[in-house]
């Protein structure tokens, strides 16, 4: 089975990455020598293949993605994995591996019922990015919680009504940090399973962030607390 | 001048601020004691409003979205303001506002001309927080600066090639935080202008966050420097 591609970003980590079976271009120009199999099409085919999305000229028929295993994110230590309970928007999918890429971190493991997955979309809101992250999908969040913390990772979860800002932590651990859906935040057996539960704080009358401005904010946190 | 706002949350807070003209929805359960004039329609009418937009039964038409002036974002200490240099696309907008307005940033500024604005799409994204935040166009980012620095504002940019992080500043001064486009970052007239540039750290392959996402984590960081 295959996928499509669409967009520069997305269409050139896919050849960087290998995964190109074949391209669909306006302009052969910057991928004439890169030895893969390609056709010159008109836009109105490129605009048909991406159903009107954004295709900025490159298209490619590309291998699936390939998904990892939760065994290859575990780290000895400063592990960073993030898990995604029941998000529900690509473009928040897609934001969050790019910021788990440039933030470095080990993994990303959401459900494989009941949420997004990893798609076109995606890839091209994650601009790249994909190719570089370990994505995990698994089928029971709150058992895969179990296995990390038996292998010394501690559960750290977000929802507005938790008591600890999310900075009074030292994350000088093992962390996996949970994103919950954007709607009803984490559910409640993977609420049950949290080590810590933190919330970002609010000084205005909307209850909450966007989901992966969130997931960035408390990333970025994680991190600038641990260089120190 | 009118213009209309769809989906459950943007009604409400419209409703909230007394900016609803006529609303249409398809139960009058939740509004009829809200005195304001509505009609009950069916889902065809709603879906043809909102052109396939997502309204989840509830459309408005409202008043012209109220813009503010820079003047009225002045305050004498911890003044925070987000200009946007640039920024092109409209979720980032409405992203951005969400986490201003969750943040109590004092305002946003950005360009009248060639750059995104304030529409319904933007007030969609940001859930309701475009009636909480003030928002201000100007014709010339750089001689707003110059005001702002004649206020008592510092200027700090970020950008990937600064030498600083985001995070070695105290923020401990009236701070306007620019927000470069998403493609190209801050123009060079308005990167000259600052006083302070400051950069994310980046441990992947991709070279920059979304720009909502950055935006939230270098707001969030001013918010914790000056919080201790």
């Amino acid at each position: 089975m295959s996928d499509y591609v669409y967009g520069r970003n997305s269409f050139f980590e896919a050849l960087a990455n290998g995964r190109i079976i074949k391209a669909y271009v306006l302009d052969d120009s910057r991928i004439k020598d890169a030895g893969i199999s390609y056709k010159i099409v008109d836009r109105h085919k490129l605009d048909n293949m991406c159903k009107g999305k954004n295709h900025q000229g490159y298209v490619a028929e590309v291998k699936d993605f390939e998904l990892s295993k939760v065994s290859d994110m575990i780290k000895d230590k400063d592990g960073l994995i993030v898990m995604l309970d029941g998000l529900e928007d690509v473009h928040n999918l897609g934001a969050i591996i790019r910021t788990a890429e440039c933030a470095g971190v080990d993994g990303i493991i959401y459900k494989s019922h009941n949420a997004v997955k990893v798609n076109d979309t995606v890839a091209k809101v994650a601009s790249g990015a994909l190719e570089y992250v370990k994505v995990a999908e698994v089928t029971n969040l709150v058992s895969t919680i179990k296995d990390l913390k038996k292998k010394g990772y501690w559960i750290v979860g977000s929802d507005g009504s938790a008591s600890q800002m999310y900075d009074e932590l030292d994350y000088d651990m093992n962390t996996v940090l949970i994103i919950g859906s954007e709607g009803r935040g984490m559910s409640r057996l993977v609420k049950e399973e949290c080590d810590f539960i933190v919330k970002l704080p609010m000084y205005g009358k909307v209850s909450s962030l966007n989901a992966s401005v969130a997931a960035g904010i408390l990333i970025y946190n994680i991190l600038q607390k641990r260089d120190k």
